[in-house]
């Protein structure tokens, strides 16, 4: 088991990672200071609860000593909604859960916001532990962001609030199917196109279509952890350096809105960051040669890298919505080197236009080439 | 206008209290850091909203190149709600308002706990002032508590989140009807019986039992707020010291709940101080002298001070809900002295039922008498 600290404003907590972390959630939480006999509420989703692994992390629990119910939402990101919370604020409540209990989100992205948001406003704020079981999740359960969906948009209500720990069993992973498989090595990509050249040369030497063995994931799950920890230490509330960690997102969650999430946040990440580096280009802050090597690392990965045919319009207004724009330019984090990247502020909407509507074109042209 | 500062986690923030605070809101925002062309939505009830110097806040932010909107509430605690906290956020969605624009909170403790919620929550958090128009907001609008209700009870739903600035303009206070001003004024003596002998002397000797000229009111709350900035910065987050706030407020809870907020906050917590000062007394650690003077001046301000006709087992469990309890045994801040305040956490519920009953005993004793 790998431990990796994360430094934050409310403390310190750690990243456990490995293979066993499941089956020792009990001592684990121990270790964090809860006492036997602390009330844990486990929240979940119906996919989650029904694999071999929810049981054990509730076994575990339970042999220590902790007081346990499990609460399960369905799976899904319609589950990060205002009613869902208040459901879960219900359940607490019905449960006896006070300041000084804990809750624990096992699932992936959606459970881990959700549990998050509702951890740091249910009485004020009480202790969560993160326990990711997706491959997304390496990148939304570090660095404290939570939150849920408003109608309007993605995340729009939240919080930030770091979770006292970080549980990331390995095992878990073999359980995910395919697509979510490739939706969070799109992430991983990410990561090594922020900050670790090698990172990004290992992917692009062996890419990792399918979940590896833990001995295999391990070190390279670390290093995508590493370069995320870096960047939310140095910038917890998201003010600068933390931008960075936009690559891909600021066009990607604005076409995940649009395909009504038929696209998998991974996917449409991954069509962001095809456009983000074309835009990049477009500006001439990367060589031709760094942009080909990104689109081929995703493309090799089975990620989508074309241009969904919707009107540049229709996304517009999702970009402008979006909380990361303080003002009518866009702001965009955007790779000017394979493992660097540079937020810039001075988008013009126009800009972005010209890339999508070119991208847009080609990806028409290319299906064309296929019908003939 | 007198600069009081309270050091929080995120920063040093100032409460600016004088008469004349609200005509100058706008240069005072701008002091903030806040630029020219920043987007302020100034949430309100509509109490407040037609009395004049909401115009005069808005006025100002106008004049200083503020983009503004205002959004109205319905007076009173039933906007607590999480119903009311998603009007507002898309009140500032449609607005536009983004991470660096700013929220004021301009009314009582309803709409700055609501409005703080709402900016804590919105896009994971955009800055707040308080603005406090009356007398217990003197209270609720420093220390960074903010939350709404659920049915279920009262601030189960919240954050610590301190506001940017604190504006608080005592002239605005002329305009209290006098119950409001009474209830304002149960907060006031709790800070003298906290840590302010001299504080609670004066208000023994000439009770305010309306609002003077703002020259006599402010060195006055200048010394209550004192007590409160100095209680919060010594623990923010309500793990120690700052559960001596709690005077009053434990069984005072309780008993405003189960009288469906018939009882205001004040009133609440002023029979909630009396059952409490009888618990110290109970418990050999306040001499009967000073529990005499606390019923005393209590009551020199209008306050009631006698327990309402409810069986106790119907404040039990509204007592056990209430989140500042971490066992089966009871926490309550006893005072020990008039300036003394101690936090135990040993209070079997039965010796609460003791006090209780007694009390409802000699209630219904003095009404017998009075009817005879």
């Amino acid at each position: 088991m790998r431990r990796i600290e994360v430094r934050s404003a409310a403390g310190t907590y750690p990243i456990m990672l490995g293979a066993d972390v499941f089956t020792q959630a009990g001592s684990l939480v121990l270790e964090l200071g809860f006492r036997r006999g602390t009330k844990v509420t486990i929240i979940t989703d119906d996919t989650v609860a029904s694999l071999p692994f929810a049981d054990t992390v509730l076994t575990s629990l339970d042999e220590a000593g902790f007081v346990t119910q499990t609460l399960t939402v369905p799976a899904g990101d319609s589950s990060k909604s205002m009613d869902m919370a208040i459901d879960l604020y219900r359940g607490l409540l019905k449960f006896g859960m006070r300041r000084s209990d804990l809750v624990v989100a096992l699932g992936g992205g959606v459970v881990g916001d959700l549990a998050g948001f509702v951890a740091a406003t249910y009485l004020r704020g009480i202790a969560f532990v993160q326990a990711p079981t997706t491959l997304l999740a390496h990148d939304s359960s570090i660095g404290g962001k939570v939150g849920i969906n408003l109608p309007e948009g993605k995340n729009l209500v939240g919080a930030f609030y770091p979770p006292r720990a970080v549980l990331y069993d390995l095992s878990a992973l073999r359980y995910l199917p395919v697509r979510q498989w490739t939706n969070g090595m799109a992430e991983v990509i990410k990561h090594g196109i922020i900050a670790n050249p090698e990172l990004f040369a290992n992917l692009e030497a062996k890419p990792l279509t399918e979940c590896p063995l833990p001995d295999t994931l391990e070190p390279i799950l670390a290093a995508a952890i590493q370069v995320k920890v870096d960047v939310v230490q140095a910038d917890e509330r998201e003010s600068g350096r933390r931008q960075v960690l936009n690559v891909g997102h600021t066009i990607g969650h604005a076409i995940e809105q649009r395909s009504h999430y038929q696209l998998g946040h991974g996917e449409a990440i991954s069509i962001g960051m095809v456009l983000e580096t074309k835009l990049a280009q477009a500006r001439n802050l990367l060589a031709q040669a760094d942009a080909l090597r990104i689109v081929s690392v995703l493309e090799a990965h089975g990620l989508p890298v074309r241009t969904p045919a919707d009107e540049f319009s229709e996304l517009r207004g999702l970009i402008d919505v979006d909380k990361k724009h303080g003002s009518a330019l866009w702001t965009f984090a955007l790779p000017v080197a394979i493992g660097d990247v540079r937020v810039v502020s001075d988008v013009r909407p126009e800009e972005v236009e010209a890339v999508y509507v070119q991208s847009l074109r080609a990806a028409v042209r290319c299906q064309g080439h296929k019908l003939t």
